[in-house]
């Protein structure tokens, strides 16, 4: 059960994204009567807003700038395609470990001649909400910061898990038989990753919903704020995907 | 806002997939007092029950077999790297056009010395379900199947959708406008993945949950049919990450 509530105000820089977010999210009515964030409750926030309070809008005032900006956020380049335009499409390790196109410097819905960063720590950035949140709601729900990507091999864009407080992003189901008491082979699913796209179902896109509450999921809220979304970020010794070349 | 029922029997080779499913979907009840599946659900299905149904266990009696199995299923090796114990990891095409791991083979939860093909095509599956749900349930709800995979760059497995009936699997917001009146530069959300994603956190793994109905998804369900989970299969031209070997 998820629900995204209207109402909430433009963010921008400096602003308290609890204080802000908390009337919105008080004045949810859930079916069942109750109203507001619940315990086991996890609170979806898309980086946009979270970067907008973080003050992350640099210049960008034309194409050259806009790509300035992208290679100072890129760590290593992953592959590169040609557009039918002519530019060229770069995916990239950004210096949050994301893999992800433009670096993850978005352009869109930000004002003219500018662009805007993810949030420079997205952990650090949910451990903070949730600890706004708690203060003003006076429940501790699970809190993700999330952001839209593509994927290889698969049409469309799917919302991800990009910062973490108090959610077990992945649930790990090694040990667990199958009904004829072998071994599981699915073990580990990314719960995280799959709270994030339930949420974006009821966000939608440019509907002025940045932020979803997403109910029923307290086997995955953590007291403790735990180690984050980065922990969802494949060791490169893992990787059979990050080929690729280091950025100057 | 989603359930996924308790009480669904063991399906095998030969079964009516609709009639099997119909009772504990008829007997799901909802938070609005209402029972059932309604005009607007989505109807989420585990490729296994689906594969299951069609008769796709085959014998897979030793590691010899079970890899001249996923060798059947393969079209092109995507990428390989040698596990911890040795035994070679490799991401195929397979004969779906999906890249998967073991090309989508599932050795858990069969019996032993069989081996779990995918459904041969997911897409007619789905709207055989489809059809068969709709005759016994009097409404006509979308229909994905869904099966779990992994993803470069990030850890932990997502469900995502394989074969789609009456669900517009792609929204595209191509032509929508930010709030400064520019065109959104994220344009195409994989509706079908996400509901996928989200219905897998209701079912979990192993709990003998297999369906699930997602609700409030009445802007994602059509009348017809369409072109299925296919066209979420990103063209090779597209593609970034489809090098590799045609498989012998």
């Amino acid at each position: 059960m998820a629900q995204a509530p209207d109402g909430v105000p433009v963010i921008t820089r400096g602003d308290d994204l609890a204080a802000r977010l908390t009337p919105a999210l008080a004045a949810l009515r859930w079916p069942d009567g109750s109203t507001g964030v619940a315990e086991g409750d996890v609170v979806v926030v898309a980086s946009k807003v979270v970067a907008k309070a973080e003050g992350r809008l640099v210049a960008a005032r034309d194409a050259a700038e806009r790509e300035a900006v992208i290679a100072g956020e890129t760590v290593r380049v992953v592959a590169t395609r040609q557009r039918p335009d002519g530019t060229m499409l770069r995916i990239v390790e950004n210096t949050q470990g994301l893999v992800m196109a433009a670096a993850g410097v978005d352009s869109s819905d930000v004002p003219a001649g500018t662009a805007l960063l993810l949030p420079e720590d997205p952990d650090a950035s949910a451990r903070r909400l949730r600890r706004g949140l708690h203060a003003r709601l006076g429940v501790r729900p699970g809190v993700l910061v999330t952001d839209t990507a593509g994927r290889p091999w698969r049409r469309g864009l799917v919302d991800m898990a990009i910062g973490a407080a108090g959610v077990r992003v992945l649930a790990d189901h090694r040990g667990r038989r199958d009904a004829y008491g072998r071994e599981l082979n699915v073990t580990v699913i990314s719960l995280a990753d799959e709270i994030a796209a339930a949420a974006e179902l009821v966000k939608g896109k440019a509907a002025g919903r940045p932020v979803a509450v997403v109910r029923g999921m307290a086997h995955a809220v953590t007291l403790e704020d735990g180690d984050g979304a980065a922990t969802l970020i494949r060791p490169p010794a893992e990787d059979m995907f990050r080929h690729g070349v280091d950025a100057d």
